[in-house]
This record gives C-alpha cells, structure tokens and sequence, in this order.
C-alpha cells in the first residue's frame, strides 16, 4: 500500500507541493476510488465531473513525469524518491502466490528473499531444537533440511504448549483432480509427525468449492475429488480419532457455526484487500472475490463446535506450502478485529518438478511428478527419462569435474524422501566429487520411491468408503485442553 | 461528499497545485481515510507514519489558511473556486434501489416510469382478470387498485398453472429490527392471498446475514429479529403445511444443496455486475459483494430439496416491492446459464411514510408510520398529528375548493386497507369535492387500522415458540405438482 508523501524540501507556508511520481501514483489510487465511490453514490453531476477532471489532470501528468501509463495495479518502476526510502517495485523477484509460482533460477525460488517479502520468520536452529526438546523427538528431516523453512508466531505457540495450553492443526487441499503426486503429500506428511509428537487434534479443509470456482468443473467432480483426496490423505496414517477431514460443498451446509464465521470474516474483509492481496479484477466472479473468507475459517475453533464444544479462543497452527501464506496473512490481520486468535503459520518450500526447480508441478502433466498411482516401472522410467540431471554430459568430464547436487531434482527428491541424514550427506559429496555418476543417484532415488509409493498405494487399498465417511463425519475429537 | 480539484490557472506542467481551502478540505479526507484504511491494515509502521504526518501537515496548514479547525463533519465555509461551479440540478428521475427510494413528488415515484427503466410489465385490467378467471376469486384489491403494478412473466405462469403446472412463492424481510410496521406487511398479505388462492407451498427468507452485514448489529441480535419477525409474517395467517420460514444465518448451515446454488450463482456474477446492479465499490467489503448470490438462490426450487423432493425445474413466483428487482434481475440473467427457470415477479408500489408519499418508511422513526405494536390510542395520536394532509386550510376553503386525495396519506393508508370498493369511491369523491372534511378522512382511516392492528396482535400473541420452530423447520409441505 502506498501513501503520497510532501518532499522536504517542500515549502508549507503555500500549498504548493511538488510530487514525485510515487506520490502522484498514490494520490491517483486515492482520488480514482474517490471518483468511484462519487458514482456509485449517484453524487451531484458537477461533483463527479471535477472528480474526472482531476483524476485526467493527474493522469496526463504521471504519463508526462514517468512516461507510463498509470496502471492502479503497478507503482510506477522507477521512482526518484523512494530510492532512498523503502520498498519499491523489486525486479526479478520470484512469482509466489496461491495460482502461481515462479522463478528464473535451477536452484528454485529465493526462500530467504520470500521470507523478508512476506515477513513473516526464519525457523532456525534454535526453534528446530526447541521443537525437539518439547517434543523429546528428532525433529523431523523436513524441519532439519529447511524443508519447512518459515513460520509465524511458533515460539508463542510452545510458550503456550510448555504451559499445558494445547492447539489445534489446520491445513487442507485443493481438489483440482483425482491423481495426487508425492509433492502433495509433503505437508500432510509434515502435519501427521506434528498431530503424533504434539498430540493434538486435526481439521483438514477440502476446497471443493473453490476448485469449482475456478476450474472448468462441475460441482460434483469437484466433491468427487475431495473424496477421492481424501483417501490418499488419510493413507498418510492420521489417527480417525483426532483428524477431521471436510469438503466445503458438504461441511458448509451442515454447520451453522462455520458459515456464521464465513460471515464474520466477510464482513472484515474489503474488495481492495482481496485485490491488493490476490490480485483479483472487477471481472472476477463474486465466488472468488468471497471465497478467501472459507479458506480463513478453519483458523478459528469456533468454526468446528462439534469438536471444541463451541470454544472459539483455541490457538490454530497451519503448515502450509507457503504460496498459501496471502490467505493466512489475511487471517491474522481479520483475527483480533473479531476476537479470535491469529493462527499460527509453517511454511514448505516448493516440490520440484522432475524437469527442474523452476516451476511448481501440476497434476495435469503425469511426466511432471511421481503419482500416487504409478508403478514401480512408472516410476524408474520417470526419473531416468525426465528427472533433470546436475550431472556431466561424459562420464569421463563428470568423474572430473564432478556433478551440481544443487540442481539435481533426483538429489533434491532424495533430500525430501531420505531420512538417513549421513547417508544423504555421503551422496551429496561422492556426486559432487564425481565418485557417484547420475545413473547411480537415479537409482538411489528410483530404490527409495518405489517402496514408499507402493506401501502408500497398499493403505490406501485398505480405506473403505466407512473409513471415509468416518473421517468426514462431524464429531467430538480425542483430546484434552 | 467532496473532491479537491485543481485550480484553472494552476500548471500541470509541474506538479505544483495551489489548494484552495475547499480543495484542501477534500484532499484532508482522502488523506484521513487512507490513515484509518493503513491503520486497520496493520500496515508497516513506516508507511503509517508517513501518512499521518502528512496529514498532521495538511491540517495546520488547512488551520493557516482558513483559521478554522479543520473537522471532517463540516467543510470550509468560504468556497472561491466552487462557487462559479456549483451543485448541478436533479436529473428528475426517483432514485430505486434495495437501500434507498427517493422521489421529488408528493404522488410518490412515478412507477410507470420504473416500468419502463427496469424493463418490467404492467399489471394491466386484461391480467388481473385473467386471475380472476382461473382463481374464481374477486382479484385482491392490492390487484384492483394497482398497488401490486409491474410483474414478469406472469401470464408463461398462468399459462402453465391452466396445464396443471404449478408454482411455488418466494418471499422475505430483510430483518434490521423488532419492530414492524404496517407497510411491511404489504407483500406478505398479499402472497397469504396467492397462497390461498392459487393453493401453492411459499418460502420465506429472512436474509439476517445481510442486515449483519450492512449493520452494524450482531449476528444474535439480526437472529433474533428474524425470529420475532416471522411471529409477525406468520400472524398474517399462512397455512404451517404450506410454508417454510427460514433464517440464513440458520439455513445456510443446515442445506448443503442451498450453499451449492449459492455458489453455482456466485461462479456466473462479476464484481463487475453486482457494480453496475448494486452500485458497490472497491471498498466494500466481501460479503456484501457475493450477499445477492443468497437472495437470488430461494428463486430455484433446488435450493430446498427437502420441499420439492430434489426437483430443480419448478417454477417460482416472487412476490415483492419494486425495490428488491434488481436482485431479481440478476437471478434472471443467471438462471439460463445454470439450467433452471428464471423466477416470475410480481411487485408492489411502496407503502407511504405518514409525512408524505415522498420517500419510504424508516423502521428507526416511530412516528414515520404505523407500528403493529402501537396502541389505540397510538394510531389516533399518529393518523392526527401526523398523517400529511391533502385538504384545505381551513374549512371554508375545503368546502370551497375540496381536498387532493392523490397526495393525502390518509386516502392513500385507505386504498391499502379498506376492502370496500364503492366505500372508497365514495370517500375519494366527497374529498375531492370538500364535503368529506380531513379530521373526517382521518377518522376513517384510524376506524379501519385500529381494529386491524388489534387483530394482528391478537393472532402474534398466540404464536408459541413451538409454532414458529414448526414454521422455521426444514420438511416436507403439503402440495402436489
């Protein structure tokens, strides 16, 4: 959000005030929803023309000063003034937000640039073995690898844990389709350690709803695949009588309580928020422009009386991809202006795709990832056929020179996959040494995979449609407060 | 509301803008909001700064120039540069919306103008004597008098009726508080009317999320003015097996399949539209931009699986004030792209504040109109003191020159309550002609409420708490189409 500033050099006795083109920009973001708010409110005619006039003046005059357009969703890219204070636009910053991630660098997005972009903090040695000690556990590998890399507010929530004051999980997924691959395990793989150490209770959101939105689908393929979802997620192995899984289109239409803090969290939220916060325009449909309010909800307790008894001060704990933190960030800042605690935030990195870590993988193209479904032959053509290699093209230049592990999306699936941390560190040097040729870390990797998807793929077998509905059955959870 | 502008004179080719007081008055509430916006944001504290310093500037240089305060409430009252340009005239058209009616004329708003500006019919002679053909019942005098005036697709409605094709009644209140007056029960005793004539089940909306939503009230308080308002809309004597009264606070939580029409609609409006409907702007806030989503959702027989066992094509009639139609436009222009029939409407006049026909009652001003909790001797006091009169000064004058019944509100009260038809007649031409003195009309009307409302509180005073959970209960009515 910018704001227009008077220079100091800028004489206050008259009212004369030269602006900068940052300031012009924001006066013309003011006086634009000026002119807005005249017109819709069927003001005088002549109040809204000189509106106009002024709002054109300014316009004409930004083109002149910047020889831009001006553009309410760009500030302009170069900027005299705000050189020497505070956040401009920054070039070469990575894409990052619920619909889109991207990055120009192999080595894949900047996560200490995010963390400073989205202030929110570092989980550092010292958080990690503080998690250790209060759990007495090895701290998972996703936490030693920096897999989960950023959080907001965690030392408060083991403050309150020390203190006997428990919280609750929250996180959730968007069913865009049946075939789920093993990034999207990654945080549920995560929350499932955090529900067994913390012994704590779990909600799962299943946007079926938004998906709906968004996607060319119909409401019951959407609802189909959070179902279908759901039985990947459950096969992570969380236990039925802490975990409550939800699609939108079912759990909003039988709880009263969470459509009442949909409204609630609507009533805070404003169309410039959304705009600023995801980017959304005025040909947007209204479902999107509300639909972050349902993906906020689950954050506060209140929304699930069944299994808080209709307490509503229970502190929430969200691991997340963190292209999810805009919806979060927005939480928090609607929380205390409706009396309920800001959730707590762990943020992952991105899985790569198997041609490199410069995009996020989308289901739609099966070479992009390992899936669920495939097979153990599925899953060694994969990876030998499209997992990008940080190798030497000739044996002979890589025992030479060595391979780059840094970009190695095989070495990097082993970093996500492998919990024996020495033998990890042992690979990463015999391949950056060249001792270890691309072929034998593919196989590595291949040998890894192939018994965790299969063993995924024999629990999920054994999920009936009772198991389901159990999971999906609003109801009182196991545990204490 | 106020905009700075430039002055003529002023040069664009810098950015230097001489501020004229009023100009300085308009950019120091620009600048105020944008402080608060900042504010509740939580943004940087930098950025905070900034703008409030900037505004603490603007402030003592507005004191310099003007030797006043400066103070939101009251602009400067020397103007230079707005004085050659002033205020521009009314464009004479009423002004016709969910949140505000306004007209110029004692007459009230010119409906057939409204006719032909919302591109509606009109309830000619030729269609209310069809329903009283097929209904073989005399046409309600709210038919008869042209109180109910405009309608959409009546006659296709009829049509199907003669075909065996029935229909369903939608209705509803937005509930903003306990109090009722007798203009608000204009459309519910006119669908108790098609209820019982044309034998059909009726929906009702209580849309207590909205008045939460543009109030500033609770959630419990707007709940519980929707419970004491259907005690109201149930006195007006509606058949339980026939009707289902629902809040949405409540609803939305207890029918998945009306949350899953809810969205289907919000997936085919733009922000765009619901601007150009409802004339919302960027800053408000989320849930009043997706809230005509909920209104339009009761006109498809979808949205209550319970009543029409699951059927999504059956035809619904919305009996309401002119007011509500842009809603229901909106719910037209979906309906195709969703597959279901558009809503029929019927829509009626608005009910006159006894101090003219010149805007609509204000449940906030007791003596605006007449309450259905006011005494006897209320309704005396009120009709006397009051009721806008169309007589003459004095009473040599009145016989002299006679009364103008079309802007007295005591005839109009009449042509909505008394039943007689020559009774009427009679009263309007010894009116005109001066032989029916005003304290004589006066009389007239306070014999015809004072029974009527002592009704009414005789029938709200028999309805339990048990019999509006019956009314309020989501079930089977009793029909067959």
């Amino acid at each position: 959000m910018l704001v227009f500033k008077l220079r100091r050099r800028s004489n206050m006795a008259d009212t004369a005030c030269t602006l900068t083109p940052m300031e012009l920009y924001g006066m013309l973001n003011l006086q634009g929803d000026q002119v807005r708010v005249l017109k819709s409110k069927k003001a005088d005619k002549a109040e809204i023309d000189s509106a106009v006039q002024l709002l054109l003046k300014l316009k004409s005059h930004y083109k002149k000063k910047t020889g831009q357009e001006y553009n309410a969703a760009c500030p302009p890219t170069e900027d005299v003034s705000s050189s020497n204070n505070g956040p401009a636009v920054e070039d070469g910053d990575d894409q990052v937000d619920p619909w889109n991630v991207s990055t120009s660098s192999a080595k894949g997005v900047d996560y200490d640039k995010l963390i400073v972009r989205f202030g929110s903090s570092k989980i550092d040695q010292e958080l990690i073995d503080r998690i250790g000690r209060i759990t007495e556990q090895t701290p998972h590998r996703f936490l030693r690898r920096g897999i989960f890399f950023s959080h907001r507010d965690m030392h408060q929530v083991l403050d309150a844990y020390e203190n006997k004051k428990s919280f609750f999980l929250y996180t959730g997924r968007g069913p865009s389709s049946e075939a789920m691959h093993v990034g999207h395990l990654i945080p549920f793989i995560f929350t499932k350690w955090l529900q067994d150490v913390f012994n704590v209770p779990l909600v799962v959101q299943l946007t079926d709803d938004e998906k709906y939105l968004w996607k060319d689908l119909t409401q019951e393929q959407c609802h189909r695949f959070a179902v279908e979802n759901a039985k990947d997620i459950i096969a992570c192995g969380f236990d039925v009588n802490k975990t409550f899984i939800f699609s939108d289109l079912d759990y909003m239409g039988t709880s009263p309580s969470f459509y009442r803090n949909v409204v609630k969290i609507q009533k805070h939220v404003t169309f410039n928020q959304v705009k600023g916060i995801f980017g959304f325009t005025d040909s947007d449909c209204i479902g999107k422009i509300s639909f972050p309010a349902i993906q906020a909800a689950p954050s506060f307790s209140g929304s699930f009386p069944q299994i808080f008894n209709g307490r509503t001060d229970l502190q929430c704990l969200i691991p997340c991809a963190i292209d999810q933190d805009p919806y979060f960030r927005m939480t928090r800042d609607v929380a205390p202006r409706v009396g309920y605690p800001k959730p707590a935030l762990m943020h992952s990195t991105f899985f790569p795709a198997l041609q490199g870590a410069q995009t996020k993988m989308s289901a739609s193209d099966p070479n992009s990832s390992i899936f669920l479904t495939d097979t153990p032959k599925q899953i060694k053509t994969k990876i030998n056929k499209h997992a990008f290699s940080g190798g030497k093209d000739t044996i002979e230049e890589h025992r030479k020179y060595g391979g780059n592990p840094d970009v190695d999306v095989s070495f990097m699936y082993l970093t996500f996959f492998l919990e024996d941390d020495e033998r990890l560190e042992k690979i990463r040097q015999d391949y950056s040494s060249g001792a270890l040729l691309t072929g034998e870390l593919k196989k590595c990797l291949i040998e890894t995979l192939q018994p965790m998807i299969a063993a995924h793929q024999e629990r999920r077998k054994q999920i009936t449609d009772d198991v389901v509905e159990q999971f999906m059955t609003p109801r009182k959870l196991d545990f204490s407060f």
